[in-house]
């Protein structure tokens, strides 16, 4: 049996990416968990940002960002960068990142995240209490020394399931078409 | 050290979630992946898809459809959905899965994933690979059993991480707002 709700759950769980800006000079780096794939090709994302944090007017007007995901490893950092405003304090600097600046965008990127990707806004909607930004991904990075068949292990990436921070289990449960072969005719067992 | 790269590794790890439609006496269901929070009040949602899937017309032309997240032990069924056509088999006799129907839309709901939502197409972008829905919430179900105090373990979601499905460990590593007390001087150590 179900009953409908009212609670805050909302989509669940969702990934955690570092957002980079820069606007006037001034450089922020904000924890955003609301995004997710656009389009493949060419390459899509969205983010929705409260138009109350200090990085959405330098988005706004600057129409670009960094993403950068991060390692769970770090779960400090990320939670730091989602919880405090850029406005009174230098994220980078407590956090200790390094940045260092891609091809297509003025806004930093982050060293200590394994995979960045430089993004060109396209669209935004104003949806109430978030701003949607519609994003080409028109630039992508990856740590050197990650090779394509150890990737899964070694970017090690978090989940925010609200309020918590999780990582993944090392154990797949399956992979995309593990199912193919399963016959029109055939019945499956739901648990 | 970073290079840049070409592969399709996109933003990761997502969410997986059932998408239930209706059109013309048909109903459906297809396993998304790419799919985000965009707002939270009003509550809106995005999610993306290739215009080849049988589910893109019936989405488009009914202008509405559900969203059911399932738990991770339906691997097969959630698999099953998202590598075969509609066009050809129903799915849902084919899984196993109950319907029910909501108070707003026209597609069912499932009642074997313990979160429904029922969405109304607020706008879609066309992106070139896929269509980008952006969705108004207007009502969320909850399996009765379901308390809010374990509402973590007892939703056992699954993440997608291409090409790979995972469980959550249930070990978290921190809560949103963990780093609340951390001081302005004060210095944080990455790993």
């Amino acid at each position: 049996m179900k009953t409908t709700f009212l609670s805050n759950l909302s989509l669940y769980p969702c990934p955690v990416v570092l957002v980079t800006s820069k606007h006037k000079q001034k450089e922020n780096v904000l924890t955003v968990s609301w995004a997710g794939i656009a389009s493949s090709n060419p390459e899509y994302i969205t983010i929705a940002i409260n138009p109350k944090r200090f990085s959405y007017l330098m988005i706004l007007e600057s129409e670009e960002f960094g993403i950068n995901i991060p390692v769970a490893g770090n779960v400090e950092a990320i939670d730091f960068c989602g919880s405090h405003s850029g406005k009174n304090v230098d994220k980078f600097e407590i956090c200790g990142f390094s940045k260092f600046y891609g091809h297509y965008i003025q806004a930093p990127l982050i060293e200590e995240c394994p995979v960045n990707f430089e993004c060109k806004v396209y669209n935004h909607i104003d949806l109430g209490s978030h701003v949607l930004f519609v994003a080409r991904i028109v630039n992508k990075y990856i740590d050197d020394e990650i090779k394509m068949e150890d990737i899964h292990e070694k970017l090690n990436p978090l989940i925010y399931f609200r309020p918590n921070y999780y990582s993944l289990k090392t154990e797949k449960l399956g992979y995309y078409g593990f199912t193919k072969n399963i016959l029109p005719d055939d019945k499956l067992f739901l648990k």
